[in-house]
């Protein structure tokens, strides 16, 4: 199967989770947005393709189905890319976990938009430093202790006893995190060294390795989800 | 199958989507921590009882499973419980609109809490203020104007062409929205036919009207997701 990813250019986002479970199973796939530009998005945006209508990128094109928000595009891709457990119930606690993820990734995105999307950070800039004080003593700690506890709890290596698409998004989230606040995961690292072990063994899988290393990983920057805005940082 | 849900007492909150589903099916389900109070989740959410750990309720224990994410769990009942269409491409988008309501009500649930869940309402309501005047100008009319798309591009009834989990959801959703924002709903429901019409269809499905009339239909309150403070409502 060839797959067809579109996601905006310019930033890792809500895309890159997806991209890193196509890379790591070393799937054939377009990112066709960075091929013909942010446009050849608007038609599916629009309404005016067939098959389901995405709210909004990345969304995935694989034959004739369309399939949009990543927690559901990963429990589409996991089984054909070999990156989720056979058992029926571990894929159920696979979307579960990932989901989990997704509400985190939306809280850390709302960190540095609390008001509107459609604001720029400079308009928000206040509410975004209470907002990021209560994201760092409370939510972080307990979203990263959540996942810690559940890798320790299946054997201390993969949430899922085996490797899936749940750890390659882990990996994206911690090395996303220790970008967007440098002091604040240097002190709440040391309480997390599962995670630590699997963002780094994911680190060093041959084609994520590959592909961190390729033109194709875009650096984090103050376009995406993580971004390092120091004001917001504390350890 | 006997369904044990688990979500707080006293509010409708998230675990409603999962109760809509179960009154309207006809299902055999407790409501485990109505029967025997909050306390009765805390060792689950802690990782003492078997199973995937939830993050946090609603969750759902089906014999030996244990499932978390209200996306996810209806994504389990649907088959069971006939609230899904038989098609695989249909799961995938039922699935997909189902998630884009967990976002929207993400944001609908950090209107009234925007810098910290851990705050009250009345220690963030300057934010709060100005959050609400983007979500009535802008995220509430894209969101439902999406769904009333999505519903037209169906053939004007579901979106999914039949009925679903996803319509028990709508309907949660725009009465949630009526309650919280009367003045403002009151000028989006002009361009939404569709959504207003799938409401009123999904308050007269027998299950649905005698669940509503019961006691076990907690009312809204200012505890819940969706809250009315008029402060944050404006046509």
């Amino acid at each position: 199967m060839h797959y067809q990813l579109y996601y905006w250019t310019g930033l890792q986002g809500r895309g890159e989770f997806v991209r890193l479970a196509l890379e790591d199973a070393g799937a054939d796939y377009t990112d066709v947005a960075r091929e013909q530009g942010d446009e050849v998005m608007q038609s599916f945006l629009e309404g005016q393709q067939a098959g389901a209508r995405p709210f909004a990128p990345p969304f995935l094109k694989a034959g004739r189905l369309v399939i949009a928000q990543v927690a559901n595009i990963l429990h589409y891709l996991g089984p054909p890319l070999a990156l989720v457990p056979e058992s029926e119930s571990r894929r159920w606690q696979a979307l579960q976990l990932q989901m989990t993820l997704t509400d985190l990734v939306a809280e850390v995105h709302d960190t540095h938009h609390p008001v509107a999307s459609a604001l720029y950070y400079e308009d928000q800039q206040a509410e975004a430093k209470r907002r990021a004080e209560d994201l760092r003593a409370n939510r972080l700690p307990k979203f990263l202790g959540y996942f810690e506890q559940v890798i320790e709890q299946a054997g201390g290596r993969h949430p899922l006893r085996e490797h899936s698409y749940v750890d390659l998004s882990l990996f994206q989230v911690m090395t996303g995190l220790e970008y967007m606040f440098p002091k604040r995961m240097r002190t709440l690292s040391k309480d997390l060294p599962l995670l630590q072990g699997l963002k780094e063994r994911v680190a060093q899988r041959p084609n994520i390795a590959a592909y961190l290393a390729s033109e194709r990983r875009v650096a984090f920057n103050t376009n995406g989800i993580f971004r390092h805005y120091p004001e917001l940082d504390a350890a």
